[in-house]
């Protein structure tokens, strides 16, 4: 079995069977168990779950598929839930699901009578590789993607591979998309294990999503508020998020690491101009993300609206746009100020790269 | 001047003139301030504040007085606002006025973009010796006080005297009931003092609300997070706020302070039953209080009903009901459990007492 990972205060384990997690003492600390999970982890992945002796009496709670759950209306919903149900200081609420659901829920838990444990269980490629560990939680508001939220560490993360294999192709290809953003960060070599694989090969070779989870680690690790460093990790998300957002208020959600995927092809293009990113490795990133994510983009891009988007990232100090960006595989750079007009060329030709 | 108090990771600062506010280090690391006011500190002290130059520039941002405002709706509101003023992790929320904006604004500041910093100047005798220090942030949900919160601490506190002197009776009997608290924990000589000087006396000698400070400073900083000893500052909260509650839902708003002094007869009458508090101090006390607050409370009581909202509050391990209470003067105990019908017996002489 591969040994625990640690982040911050807290430790990520791989599970080979789910009997495993019985042994963690926070169900004896905190009697009162919660289960928070969406209609298809209700379905696939509940049901294992429900196996377990510390689950027998576990208040289950659903909330519907997709990233438009994240909202402040379904946090009251939960809250009154757990109000109803009286859970107290005993209680501890086990995410299970997609980087939605321990987004969600890690908020929920947080702000619950001051704060409440949480545990997540990923059952996704992307929840494994990034939303469940780095304690970010958080929901949208105003159409701003995770502008409410808590940096708030969960009690234990528990890796649980088998989970995987219900998964749909769009969805490994979501979480596949972190997985390439950490090559990026990290080096060449990390890229080409990955595109040797391809999305489909990751499944069967978990050790690639263990290499993405020590990428994650080594930087979070260093800088877990985001101060500095941690920014690095947003490479593809500050465009990213905005397509995301837009793509939601248009009634037509992208997932999460599609656009992503797109952002990073828009910010290595700004990389390209101002940080020097070789022309010839921008060519072939670029390439292989357009190959894999470009027929996603099914939204007409207003350049006026994403440029509003990025200013209202929480990543950017107002009134100039900042960019994690990159120098070279494996040579990331955080603070880069980027002009309105840079921005607008980046998306343009992001547009005209579809 | 009186030095400054430390609590946790910030300082309350005492300050004569308001102008002793622009030396702090706050305003050129954080240079987009936003200040939160209700309608009457927007009249009373908001102008005051407008005199300084680093709020020459501050976004205003006002919401209803009254503990009802502190719900989900107007943190939505607030955050809102912010977004639509572009504020991003170089803003500042100054939180101006009582425990209700002091607890909205922590909890605002808290969740926005995974945190914004946030000062606190109270306005009133319960913000300053309660509300403002101490890191407890918070809103009302489901009709439960407090519900949702985090615990979050401020960037500094500053008191300044004279807003006090704006503040209607019954306002400053709400803060000095919390004084009455800290000298019941504290021991009998501060009582004495306290009772001594009556609450109109108080304005006019500060050294009695830097007294109450500094025992809740002494508690608040053996147990930051309520894991233990801090839970004996919720003596007469746990009836208080079942009673603030009830009144809330009943549509007669009961001032904090008045609720917590009424709290503090039914749980000193069940401290003299469970933990034997001499029957000639309940007497004073009870008697002091009921001539104090008992005329506020003009609101049928269900036992029911309060019963029900004390097993919800958050200090209470569910299907229990636990209480602070006090062994004598000076010896505060916690944890202490109580049947239902022992609370119920309480509330009974409660409303027998009125």
């Amino acid at each position: 079995m591969q040994p625990a990972l640690t982040f911050g205060n807290y430790q990520a384990h791989f599970v080979d069977t789910l009997q495993q997690l019985e042994a963690h003492e926070v169900w004896q600390r905190q009697p009162f168990t919660i289960v928070l999970v969406d209609s298809n982890t209700r379905a696939y992945c509940l049901p294992r779950l429900m196996e377990l002796a510390v689950f027998q009496d576990a208040l289950i709670l659903e909330v519907p598929a997709g990233e438009s759950t994240k909202n402040l209306d379904m946090c009251e919903h939960i809250w009154e839930s757990l109000l109803a149900a009286k859970a107290g200081r005993d209680a501890v609420l086990v995410n299970l699901g997609g980087g939605m659901v321990s987004d969600l829920g890690g908020f929920v838990a947080g702000a619950y009578k001051r704060g409440i444990p949480f545990i997540n269980i990923p059952t996704t490629v992307l929840a494994m590789v990034d939303a469940t560990v780095g304690a970010k939680t958080g929901i949208n508001l105003g159409g701003v993607k995770n502008s409410i939220g808590l940096f708030n560490e969960p009690e234990a993360v528990f890796f649980h591979l088998p989970f995987l294999e219900t998964l749909p192709h769009e969805e490994v290809l979501s979480g596949f998309a972190e997985m390439l953003k950490h090559a990026l960060l990290s080096g060449q070599e990390h890229w080409d294990a990955l595109v040797a694989v391809g999305p489909e090969g990751i499944i069967a070779n978990p050790e690639l999503i263990i290499r993405s989870l020590k990428v994650k680690q080594a930087i979070v690790g260093q800088d877990p508020l985001e101060q500095g460093i941690r920014k690095t990790l947003n490479l593809g998300h500050t465009i990213g998020h905005a397509l995301e957002s837009e793509s939601m208020r248009l009634g037509k959600p992208l997932l999460h690491g599609h656009t992503v995927a797109l952002g990073m092809v828009a910010e290595l293009w700004l990389s390209m101009q101002i940080l020097g990113f070789p022309q010839k490795d921008f060519k072939a990133v670029s390439n292989y993300l357009l190959g894999l994510y470009g027929s996603f983009l099914n939204i007409d891009l207003s350049l006026d609206n994403l440029a509003e988007l990025v200013g209202n990232d929480k990543k950017n100090r107002s009134k100039q746009f900042s960019f994690s960006l990159l120098q070279q595989f494996g040579k990331p750079e955080y603070n880069c100020n980027v002009s309105r007009e840079q921005l607008l060329e980046a998306l343009v030709y992001l547009r005209g790269s579809l």
